[in-house]
């Protein structure tokens, strides 16, 4: 990357680290092997592959036999939502792909509020004898809110329980996208109480479109991708083995660093949100208060166009985003933002901005300052 | 890779190509933006990526934005029987992934002859008028026959234009997995005459768990992975950057060297192939005699045990297959072998020997030598 550039959104992407690189390497031209071929080059490859399951398994707090290696978040979710027979909830702010595959099911979108925040209550009023799937990400990827996924799971529990006393054995799971917010918030199964996590390599440091879908043994699931019968024929096709070893030390490290990593970013935040609000007193910050990522700071200023902000600031060398990469490019105004209750007003003038491995003291307080100086001249452009 | 090991398996992985890796290389950590983020750095890598499917589709002669990207073979398969509401037909030698997803469906399965070849006459018997799908690989991973892709292409189609004549507009279409042999096969669409056609990057020296489905514009897919809407909505999913630049970059040089590569495969396994069955007067050389795969030799040694062979040779680093490796690693008898009629002790006693960029005439003659030695120790054991 140039080093003159500030990159404030690693909510979009994040650049490989190079442990990860390096771990990754030796899988493409030495290891190469097919880990279902039978001499024992190959089985090594098996072997690393399956340690690389273990760990990522280990991360979590689960069995590497309840992990199952996919091509990214995307496929993991539909992976999730294949072939429920039943009704869905998923709250109105999810990811495009969450809200897609409720949308072939019989499907309820409950409301969240304000703050991006989905309440154990609203999802506990959804629930109908025949749901089977509840579907709430862990970090919401643009306001940054930290959904109470302890609090829904025991709702879903209670269900679940409640059924069982009356003899209704029609299953009930909680699902997690908790593809944002790994390298800042714990993603044990047990302390988060849900039965099928998504996690996604490719934003945390890891090689793109690798992801994996953990499911409890409970969980009866369907393949989505039939063939060879890899991942005990819930994936099948020849194994990522590069890229899974990827991901794993991905994980790994942002398992290792994840306090010290929270505690530094929401700092970096914190500040420049402060300087922000300081300089432009009608800002206003969206997502929750408390229950944030860390490094997440989504920031409106009434009147401005958010989308030229973004052409303004890179002009600057500062990358900020309006929103998730998938429907900024569409040129439509973001869905979180409208079910939010934003007024089009707001929503138009506001950025996104996200900090990560490359987020420093200075270059925040560059790009604060940068920011700063830019909207001034907007806001006296615009006043004129 | 260990220099003391002769690789004869190319059809079950491929190393990458060592400036494969490198055109990835800068999209690991430089060039890592989201291909849909809005600012110039990531507008860039979009330019990049369209770029390689422009690349990914000239080589074989078709519209970049008739191309899928997809996370490797199996799933490009599984997309093109997504939802294909009516009869499919496969013949019986065709690998385990177009199986499985033919059985999902109202299927028949159509026989191969002994060569493992599959006739145009047998897919014309097996035609019914709500057929909708004819899926024949290329070429077979195990015997290395290349089937006549170009007669059973007029088949379907004159199929397609008797229905239009009567008024029924119910499509028909041939898939072909070409996953093998890309590095020795011509695969231009229009010569090979196909509506769709599945790459695997993987196995032609790119990285792996890449593929490509490509389809004709008058296909009509639907999306197996929902969610963003990449991929003109039929693949959704943040597109695998580095994977697609590895995946291009392969593909040219496949079909750069490949008129070079066939020959220089095809004279190094007719040695290997006159030396076997010079040495072994009983030994059977299987799938079609003229053809087949350059750098395929499938041969039995009625009596012996492939599995065994495959061991003692490991010991002397010649590594060999048994067949595929997903049947491979399950200990099952090949369900190919079984097609084409041959007899459980012919089965058993086989071996699969593919050469690529890692054979040379000193390698293979001396694995040649080295099969030879291993074999007449075997045969001298079992005779005791």
């Amino acid at each position: 990357m140039n080093k003159e550039i500030i990159y404030l959104d690693h909510a979009a992407a994040t650049p490989m680290d190079l442990r990860v690189i390096t771990a990754m390497e030796p899988y493409f031209r030495d290891d190469f092997y097919n880990p279902s071929s039978p001499y024992a080059p190959a089985v090594k490859v098996r072997r690393d592959y399956e340690e690389a399951k273990h760990l990522l398994a280990s991360s979590i707090g689960a069995k590497p036999g309840e992990i199952i290696m996919t091509a990214g978040a995307t496929e993991s979710i539909n992976l999730a939502f294949n072939e429920i027979g039943g009704h869905v909830i998923v709250a109105n702010i999810e990811h495009h792909a969450v809200l897609n595959c409720a949308k072939l099911h019989d499907h309820t979108i409950v409301e969240s509020d304000s703050r991006g925040f989905v309440s154990a209550d609203v999802i506990k009023a959804a629930i109908r004898p025949d749901t089977k799937l509840v579907s709430v990400a862990l970090a919401n990827n643009e306001l940054g809110t930290v959904q109470p996924l302890r609090d829904i799971a025991q709702v879903v529990r209670q269900e679940r329980e409640a059924r069982l006393m009356r003899g209704d054995k029609t299953p009930i799971y909680l699902h997690s996208d908790a593809s944002q917010g790994v390298s800042q918030l714990d993603v044990n199964i047990a302390r988060l109480g849900v039965d099928m996590l998504t996690l996604n390599s490719g934003k945390m440091y890891g090689p793109k479109q690798m992801g994996l879908l953990w499911a409890a043994s409970h969980v009866r699931l369907n393949p989505l991708i039939v063939g060879g019968g890899q991942e005990r024929g819930l994936r099948s096709g020849t194994e990522n083995v590069a890229g899974t070893i990827g991901f794993a030390r991905a994980l790994e490290l942002a398992t290792t660093h994840r306090k010290f990593e929270s505690e530094r970013l929401a700092k970096l935040r914190d500040s420049l949100q402060t300087a922000l609000t300081n300089a432009f007193t009608d800002a206003i910050v969206s997502g929750h208060p408390k229950h944030r990522l860390a490094g997440h700071l989504h920031i409106s200023f009434p009147g401005l166009d958010g989308e030229r902000l973004i052409f303004i600031l890179e002009n600057r060398g500062v990358l900020v985003s309006t929103g998730s990469a998938c429907a900024a490019n569409k040129g439509t105004r973001s869905h979180v933002l409208m079910a939010i209750g934003m007024t089009p007003e707001i929503a138009d003038g506001s950025i996104r901005i996200t900090l990560g491995h490359l987020s420093t003291p200075e270059n925040t307080g560059l790009a604060g300052n940068i920011i700063i100086e830019e909207l001034k001249k907007e806001y006296y452009r615009i006043s004129k």
